[in-house]
């Protein structure tokens, strides 16, 4: 069978990098021939995850159409989020757990979607539909996803099935998830050792919102005034970079992962700051503003922005 | 729960109409509240199954909106094959078997496409996957869709999980399922109390290729000579439709369902005609080809006539 590369979106996260993994050893016992890798190299959090459960990180690609000619997308499927030359290449499968955007295909395909916490809650439940035994290291490795795109079940995304997931994976993995969990999200919180441009734009995704350029940036941490003492920094680099790429709004959201509060900063001009004020219904002050259990820019921040800027 | 519609595309088949029957049904099972309706009346292949299970036919819509606020779609995606109003309601769940095309969503859903002969088919997967018992009526609705949709699996789109899927419901439906399907197949070819107009446009799709309006219909009979003696009038019928439409090409597929054979008229432009002709590597004769072994608009018809006109 002719060789398919895996992968998730540009900026992997544990999700992107993990399930990769998960579902190309899955699509491998079904008969396929493929091999996960990823966009860049791993960041902090999951660079622990794999070490832990002695995973290599995956080779590094930039484009897919220079070595194959088919490819099975996780955790994304919108073209701008993927490999630059996605066109080139043609599809066959596609796991997520985000909204469907422009994403067309010429034929018929595989693609599996539901609004899980987690791209790898969904391979989860295929391992089970396909009766595929689910190896130790693939079962933490699926855990440290879960437990990343969730924030240890805590985000208001997880879902029943994520529980379900969880419990079933540590126990095959041989971990406790609460401690693991924990040691896992701390192990990407050091921002000790990152600039201010580089936190800024490690988890960082664009929206369109009725015309306005809107980037909402996230950094877990779990000192919450330790990482406001570069607040100033922040704002200065978060201004750099809405001005160059034309954001009417940069917001940045950092998140305690102990309690689940957050503190945001916010850039941009003054008819979007007021929006942002109104979607929140709070007013910032010097540029800042507390929103505690505010954790998912999926469910908690992006909605009520869309909606304050119609 | 607040009530959502279940339905198939316009222009309704069996696969259209009897997995919106059988996904609604297994949806209520999971909790939901459903109700499967259609685009439309049912055709006479369809009507015969729906009265062999003993089912009614689905109330008709032509609008979602004024009833519900979420809809489930089966056997289709693209905007254009589904109510006028899709773009007010939320769209919640699709199962499908054809390529994505222009399909958006604001939230993630659920979606589930595999490239199988019938949307029937990955239903009854899904039946397997979530422990439901399928009742009686409904493995026979299922089998009807998926004997229709792949010609008594017959068709090149016909998967080893279609096979599986037949048997395992023809048993369940208690019918032997080569001698139903023949008698399903067969009540959909009485072409004797249609017009030329209705037969044109009743399984009938359009194609945009490299800038050229193609339309490809489908008839199925069981006496090719038979149907073959209203040719003047299917020509003239099609050319009119031709020219009122803007289409480049008009070609029209009437399949023998006993043997698998197909004869194909043809009107259009002279180019396009030329392209037909390199598509099929056969020459036009008086506005008509044999295309002996060809029954899948699918796999067989718009692959090739893609090629041509590039």
């Amino acid at each position: 069978m002719e060789k398919e590369l895996v992968f998730g979106h540009q900026s992997p996260d544990t999700d992107a990098i993990g399930t990769a993994i998960a579902f190309s050893y899955l699509q491998n016992k079904l008969g396929y021939n493929t091999e996960p890798v990823a966009l860049a190299k791993p960041n902090d959090e999951t660079a622990y995850a794999l070490k832990k459960f002695g995973f290599k990180a995956p080779r590094v690609i930039k484009t897919a159409s220079n070595e194959v000619n088919a490819v099975m997308l996780v955790d994304h499927n919108e073209p701008q989020q993927s490999v630059s030359d996605i066109d080139k290449v043609k599809v066959t499968h596609v796991v997520d757990h985000h909204r469907i955007m422009n994403f067309n295909t010429a034929d018929p395909i595989y693609y599996r979607a539901e609004p899980m916490g987690c791209t790898s809650t969904i391979v989860w439940k295929m391992y089970h539909e396909n009766g595929i035994e689910i190896p130790q290291n693939i079962a933490g490795i699926m855990l440290s996803a879960i437990i990343s795109d969730t924030l240890l079940l805590k985000s208001p995304t997880t879902t029943d099935y994520d529980h379900k997931a969880v419990k079933s994976l540590a126990k095959i993995a041989g971990v406790d998830y609460e401690d693991y969990g924990l040691k896992e999200l701390k192990a990407g919180t050091n921002i000790d050792n990152k600039t201010e441009d580089q936190l800024i734009s490690g988890d960082a995704k664009s929206f369109k919102l009725s015309g306005n350029q809107v980037r909402v940036a996230q950094v877990n941490v779990v000192d919450l005034p330790d990482a406001m003492k570069r607040k100033d920094a922040f704002l200065k680099a978060m201004d750099k970079s809405a001005k160059e790429n034309n954001y009417d709004l940069f917001m940045l959201l950092i998140t305690n992962i102990l309690d689940s509060d957050s503190d945001a900063l916010v850039v941009g001009s003054d008819s979007a700051k007021a929006a942002f004020e109104k979607a929140f219904g709070k007013k910032l002050d010097n540029s800042e503003i507390k929103l505690p259990g505010v954790v998912s820019r999926k469910k908690q921040v992006v909605p009520p922005l869309t909606e304050a800027f119609k």
